[in-house]
């Protein structure tokens, strides 16, 4: 609870598997959970439903649905059925029944933020499920390590090519159709701004956890909102896009994109820190303490328990509850 | 009403645009509204889902539903959703949003009636959507006029094929995929059996009404039940199956595939009936008495007007109040 008599707003920033688990965690402290979400998928379903009929790329929408659902029978119906794939191998193979019934609602009701109220309904999400930008975005990003010169940087486009990249990702950007700029949802502004906790991460981070500080609007209001701003590092570094990065490299990389964010809290699983020390100091560095548990899923390797993160986050918060801003 | 405190029970009969328009014109009369639906489509958006998945063909299903959809916003809301069809070239171009979402609830329920009473709830369908038959059917028809031999009989396959046959149908069949006989859908009986008013027609009809009396148990309920059974007859011929048949040439198609079902009263366009003593005569030898009243629709050729035929049917409730069985 927040000292007031409301329950805690929490927002998490991210896509895909990573925020999925953020959520699964942050539902379990508050019923006042925020998505935003992002929106420069062009792989899988998403990237077909995309180049076929130029809309918002929904799978990671449809994934932070699904990790919202009330736990009802209701619920987790349309969950599974969100989450479903058709099979075979004719045009419709590998579309989740999600993503086709939001790419329906985004042709006929075109506001997203409507689009999604109405998904969060028939789900029975309690919160809110947002995405970063309402038009779809590109990312495009610099990668070194691809030819024989390691210093040659090479502009890479798109998101799965950047998340599989062999290279040395060193920086994204977005662009949207047409603008250099990417104008922010103004509902995701808001929220971050309203909020008494955000979440950055677990995630892949260039290219579903970086993608949020690339929104100017959202940006700033990362930068400027008044509530506690928490870390969650992944497990184990991803093949393409950070293979290889340790802990506090993940942290570096962030300043490195947002040199005025301000973080309380990073934490990370005991057991994926190698050097614990380092990661204290490059916290440190961004205003931040670290908070080191056993948060990793025992069964699905580089997946978070949920019940595990929720206790971790929950940790976090009360330490800081006499420094509450 | 029925005499018992209870509003009438009516049941429906057909596919396609002919059950919308009997549908649209029952929720008028009563609350309690089943449509039994056809479920041998081979074409378009159903056709092909039939073929890449093997699943039922959702197309008559979702237009039933649509049709009974709650007025409210909500419902209004899905129903568009569910009618709207993708656009463009693309690989989901022609498929309508509703035909897939009810082919990944199959795949995730695999009960059709389970199937579609989730749909109906989410539509706020206050009546029930059926299928007669719980498994796809194939169609095949005795067609005559294509050779030379005005006599040659041929046997033609497939709902489209048989919808745009040049030649004149005399007979259709209905087979399930590795068995001989077709099995009825056991709620799509029992509402037969339970109704107040089964209503044939309009429609398709050969590939839309009479598919209901192929089925051995649907027939043997329509044929045992004591509703009242009303038949509405199109206002135009259809090019292709029905090319140049007469009103009472329909009533005798009727009658040669089902010659054990007598029907109470036939309904029909005053201004599409050339010659109404002859369809008189037809009806009278089923037992029935004739309505002619204005209910085709003014602006859409070929549709019948919702309010108008829902007046003709009970017009035709109320005649024979003193002989309710």
């Amino acid at each position: 609870m927040t000292g007031e008599d409301r329950p805690l707003r929490a927002v998490a920033l991210g896509g895909g598997h990573g925020l999925q688990a953020s959520l699964a965690a942050l539902r379990r402290i508050t019923p006042d959970v925020t998505a935003v979400v992002t929106v420069a998928d062009d792989g899988g379903s998403s990237g077909r439903l995309r180049r076929e009929l130029g809309l918002l790329p929904p799978g990671d929408l449809r994934k932070a649905l699904a990790a919202l659902a009330d736990e009802g029978d209701q619920g987790q119906l349309w969950s599974q059925v969100f989450q479903h794939r058709f099979g075979g191998s004719g045009a419709l193979a590998g579309h989740a029944v999600g993503n086709l019934l939001l790419a329906g609602l985004l042709e006929v009701l075109r506001d997203p933020v409507e689009v999604l109220d109405h998904a969060c309904k028939l789900l029975g999400v309690r919160g809110r499920v947002l995405p970063m930008s309402t038009r779809p975005l590109d990312m495009i990003g610099d990668v070194v390590g691809l030819d024989s010169d390691p210093e040659a940087v090479r502009t890479i486009r798109g998101q799965v090519a950047l998340a599989s990249t062999p290279g040395r990702v060193k920086q994204v950007r977005l662009h949207a159709n047409g603008d250099d700029q990417p104008t922010a949802c103004p509902q995701a502004v808001e929220a971050v701004t309203d909020a008494d906790l955000v979440l950055l991460g677990p995630g892949s981070w260039f290219t579903s956890v970086l993608p949020h500080l690339l929104v100017p609007e959202l940006h700033e209001a990362l930068v400027t909102t008044s509530a506690r701003r928490f870390v969650v590092l992944n497990l184990i570094p991803q093949p393409g896009e950070t293979a290889g990065f340790s802990p506090e490299q993940h942290l570096d990389v962030l300043s490195q994109h947002a040199p005025r964010l301000k973080i309380d809290a990073v934490l990370a699983d005991a057991d994926s820190v190698p050097t614990p020390d380092r990661l204290r100091s490059a916290a440190s560095d961004l205003g931040a303490w670290t908070l080191l548990d056993k948060i990793a899923a025992p069964a699905v390797p580089g997946r978070h328990d949920p019940q595990a993160l929720a206790a971790s986050l929950r940790a976090a918060l009360e330490r800081r509850t006499d420094q509450w801003r």
